[in-house]
């Protein structure tokens, strides 16, 4: 069993600040009164404001027609915690079993969107869709974060980040180096 | 002076091993004559095969004409021995330098772009522009790897990863749960 950690609202300019590291998160969705997880890797920022998130969800996932028919998901960070939780998700599907039961996770409601946010990760951020032009070409949906909750402590969580082959990066280790930048590029 | 450790062919469908963990990167391009380098933490892995990845490079940049201009780039990996060169780099402009004298870095001709390789780095990604749909509304960039060289050894070495601020996560431990996968997943 894992904790829940306490979240605080989070200033949703400032999402990069856990995405752009790239680590693997889980998209939660609901769509016609179930619920879904799915793990993704392939994520970017692509705008401070509005806030936008781009990501790649194949078609061959449960959840994709879910996403794509709600127009919504929770994009959440998980930490090292729950590494075996992460494998797990990624290599079961929503159309056989209530990933939320099996993994004995919980779901609890967001404030802007119908998607679920899971409770024992380290920071949700909730999601609109705000782009579709690239999906039926490349399986490429553009997101705007409406909401995010971040638990404020640890400030800098191991997380995942996959290079496929069932090999997981860890970083949580940092490097400070803010009085080489000048000013405006912080 | 960093070393520029020597680099064997790796293929270009498996460039999610370094690309999916969301590394900063160095982008170097070449046009009408001038080579420049920027630092690039918006990127994402899009396809297998062709081996694609999309990212962000903002219009403020002095790389954005010359990669619109050229359809050509390298994605080049720097580990956490040329973590100053990469603030440096971040910090500087190439409308006032010349990024590769003032660095120390290294040019290499690459072998299907006009674009120079970074010798210093761990692995290269000469990058061609497979799709400029996004460019004009997000400054979205998709391009297809053409040849990838990566050094063999160190098998996994420590990488820098921006959060904004001056702040770097650095991963390079390793969680391998390869048994914990279904064969056709990894």
């Amino acid at each position: 069993m894992t904790a829940s950690p306490a979240k605080a609202d989070f200033p949703v300019s400032q999402v990069r600040r856990y995405l752009e590291p790239g680590p693997i998160v889980l998209v939660s969705s609901r769509w016609r009164g179930r619920a879904n997880i799915m793990t993704m890797g392939w994520h970017t920022v692509m705008e401070f404001t509005p806030a936008l998130v781009g990501c790649v969800i194949s078609s061959a996932n449960h959840s994709f027609s879910m996403i794509r028919g709600s127009g919504e998901c929770v994009i959440n960070l998980p930490t090292t915690a729950l590494t075996d939780t992460v494998v797990g998700i990624g290599n079961t599907t929503g159309a056989e079993i209530d990933k939320f039961a099996h993994f004995g996770l919980t779901a609890e409601e967001a404030e802007k969107v119908g998607a679920p946010l899971i409770a024992e990760c380290h920071a949700h951020f909730e999601c609109r869709l705000h782009d579709d032009a690239l999906i039926d070409r490349y399986n490429f949906f553009i997101f705007e974060v409406v909401k995010a909750h971040v638990a404020p402590s640890p400030q800098h969580p191991e997380t995942l980040h996959y290079t496929g082959d069932g090999v997981f990066m860890v970083a949580g280790k940092i490097i400070d180096r803010r009085k080489l930048f000048r000013p405006e590029m912080l």
